[in-house]
């Protein structure tokens, strides 16, 4: 056995515990008036990595599942050092690019080198944004915050007054690659916003 | 698009936000005084999909590394009905197994037949941990929490008087399917029996 691969190994193991200690905007589905019910990157990261085992059937131009399945537990490892920068914050999202790949080479660093190519190379993927695989893994990842905001009420639209038209809109522009996910969705936010979920202006 | 499809996908995919709240025996690694950095079921089986992407040479008999992914994203859902049951809970091991078995048949249930199947054969799989796959994963999910312990110097082990002839006897019993990491474990263990984080008696 190389135990110097191992060490590397075990290393990055022990660091991406981290993960579980970046909190979300999101809420778990739950008593809103529960303070302890707030997601982090780690459960969302095995969420949206069982939306990919169930939900890739429905990828317009196919997908390899497994990919998607990969970027999916990779996409947020980087938040450990970069944080969680919330999609409506259009000043954090100005310089995320730059402090996600430090973070990026700093932890997947830690792996040993075909590793640290596989991980990165799955991040560098998902954020770019331009294959099959990128752009399904996007859309799940897009979507279910939705699903938990639509059984909370709207309670993080709300409490960071994000206005119906910016999600939509952020719908509408997306290469979900998957026009049924699109429909979907398209139909949650309208409910919401007929419920009182998703207000139009605060 | 089959609509009652994505419909009962959907009802799965808003369920399991709830393997968030099923609270663990195990510390996130940090500050324990923080009361905040207990892991929870979700987070964990996403950490264990990582074990499974990053040390999936190590198996001794060849194991198919997305297999052991899918199984450890599925092995705890059955926890949101059954809760978690602490490995060195005698009495509540007890009757384990029929609670889990009801809550596999609620929770997958929710899926279309086909997509239910498959959890609940990749769940079953590694309850009986008769497979090579099966047993990777269970190795990596006995290895995970004694990296918690061990870098939080015991704090679970010795919260809930967790002996070293106990832990040692579960590695030594356990087919791992990996020599490698049973020797990393064994390692692991006298190392935190040397430093005081693994108590021979309370």
């Amino acid at each position: 056995m190389d135990k110097e691969r191992l060490k590397r190994q075990i290393d990055f193991i022990v660091e991406i515990d981290q993960l579980k200690r970046i909190m979300r905007r999101s809420r778990i589905i739950g008593d809103t008036k529960d303070d302890t019910l707030w997601e982090n990157s780690a459960e969302h990261s095995w969420h949206i990595a069982m939306l990919a085992m169930v939900l890739s059937d429905y990828a317009d131009e196919m997908v390899d599942a497994v990919k998607v399945m990969k970027m999916a537990l990779v996409h947020d490892i980087v938040e450990i050092d970069a944080g969680d920068t919330f999609a409506y914050d259009q000043a954090g999202n100005l310089d995320k690019a730059e402090r996600e790949g430090k973070a990026a080479s700093r932890i997947f660093g830690l792996l040993p080198d075909d590793q640290r190519d596989e991980m990165m190379e799955l991040w560098r993927e998902f954020e770019e944004g331009k294959t099959n695989e990128a752009q399904f893994a996007a859309a799940l990842d897009f979507l279910q915050p939705l699903l938990q905001n639509y059984y909370t009420e709207g309670y993080s639209w709300k409490l960071n007054k994000v206005t119906a038209d910016r999600v939509l809109a952020r719908n509408e522009a997306a290469t979900h690659n998957s026009q049924a996910i699109k429909e979907f969705i398209d139909w949650l936010l309208h409910d919401a916003i007929e419920k009182g979920y998703l207000p139009d202006k605060y």
